[in-house]
């Protein structure tokens, strides 16, 4: 389990930094960012997950997310994932939504995607081992979050494994892969036309099948362009309304799918989850 | 004096939008960023030009800059304009620190850069004249700051003009052109060899030629790979120092030249502005 740094700079009373590694869960290298604030020798700082959304990669939140005010604040450290395998022997498609940069987070059990799209195992089990080893983390108190098919990544991560997970919150998730076209594309591809094994990648299923989390936090802007056809933010909120889950669900007036909007409630996003990983 | 709207985003309780215009000054069509914090119908708000360094245009700042929490909370407009004239037909030099990114906020004099090179009257005159038409700014409480190539701008463009600008600051700014080997090629190019015609365009030569401001407020990081061969903070040190000349210069122990600084301190530069902007 070796890292290679990519770089580091101090900012915000703390150091942001970006690593390399080969992944075994997509047999790719796979890059990563992590901000650490300052903190007293051996101290282990709560942990914050950052997934991403669609076309991006670790840089986007990391230069545009205006996190690492609130994080040094906070004491917290914070985790870009990438979003996909990369690589030229990484299989791919024309469209933005499907293939590099689109993982959906999802361990792919059709041909030709199942050798290197292994997200969910990436994501849960190889890089958390990662960044135990490698920085000053408390794993016992950790948090998800992130953007879009990353919110729906947070969600659904954070309800498959409530154990682990004292906060979950999301900005513009993907609630329901299953109803919308961005998911029928990305999961049909991924997982094979067999819709019963998409439930676990789809929030609001996993809520109706039983899932619960102690509450969540969602931010949306009504001017998302991809609110009515892919986002579908009232599918969540009927479903955690129908299943008794709580959950604080934001329309935000004005704001579209941009990190103008994300950076916008970032602070709020890190204040919640440190209320919950500190108490 | 027309404008056209790029994009605007609803961001920090404001509206972030991107706009082009034909400049008189540089003959050439030119693109700024302006921040717009929500204010009362007819309210006219201070106004902080932000001059960027080589190689960018308005959109490292306006994507990095994290200057829009406090802006809204000041209640200032932001302004970023590009740091040269842009297109096929503006001549180029094959480094990244003489022509296109690299206006240095003069008046070229020299062939074949005075036809377009000239973002001092552009900065000066026809881009304020242009945001007073358009956006609600009280032009009588205006500030300035920049970074690098643009601290030195901000520094040399507040000293010329301090009838204007209440308040002036700098972020790693390159303090003498006629001392370090950016100001020795970039001036030398658009002002040719003689140097008295430089000392309008070097901060330090003019505090020392009797240029005043009430204050001045720079950050500079002490990890700064340009500060001993290109910024030389100590010349603006010294030269405040033996004119009488106010000034807060703040070494930041363990931080760069890259926007993970900038964004650091981008906070306290808006607050120390708003002070002296709504006095």
């Amino acid at each position: 389990m070796t890292i290679e740094q990519v770089s580091a700079n101090r900012s915000h009373g703390g150091i942001q930094s970006v690593h390399t590694h080969h992944s075994t869960a997509t047999g790719t290298p796979m890059t990563f960012s992590v901000f650490v604030p300052d903190h007293a020798e051996g101290e282990k700082l709560p942990v914050l997950w950052y997934l991403s959304g669609l076309t991006c990669t670790h840089a986007n939140v990391t230069e545009k997310g205006e996190f690492r005010a609130a994080c040094a604040q906070h004491g917290i450290v914070f985790v870009c994932p990438d979003t996909s395998p990369r690589g030229d022997d990484v299989p791919d498609d024309e469209g933005y939504d499907f293939g590099k940069g689109a993982g959906f987070y999802v361990n792919a059990t059709q041909a030709p995607w199942a050798a290197n799209f292994r997200m969910r195992d990436y994501i849960e089990q190889e890089l958390p081992a990662l960044v135990a080893a490698h920085f000053p983390v408390d794993m016992a108190r950790q948090g998800i979050t992130g953007h879009s098919m990353g919110g729906h990544g947070a969600l659904t991560i954070g309800l498959r494994n409530a154990g682990r997970f004292r906060s979950v919150s999301a900005f513009s998730p993907i609630v329901s892969p299953l109803n919308c076209p961005w998911g029928e594309k990305a999961l049909g591809g991924y997982l094979g036309p067999d819709k019963a094994a998409w439930r676990e990648y789809d929030a609001c299923a996993l809520i109706a099948d039983g899932a619960r989390v102690p509450d969540l936090l969602v931010d949306q802007g009504d001017a998302d362009g991809f609110l009515a056809d892919q986002l579908k933010t009232h599918l969540l909120e009927e479903a955690c309304a129908s299943a008794g889950q709580p959950a604080t669900i934001r329309m935000q007036a004005g704001y579209d799918h941009s990190y103008y909007f994300i950076s916008t409630f970032m602070a709020d996003h890190v204040a919640w989850h440190a209320e919950r990983l500190k108490a």
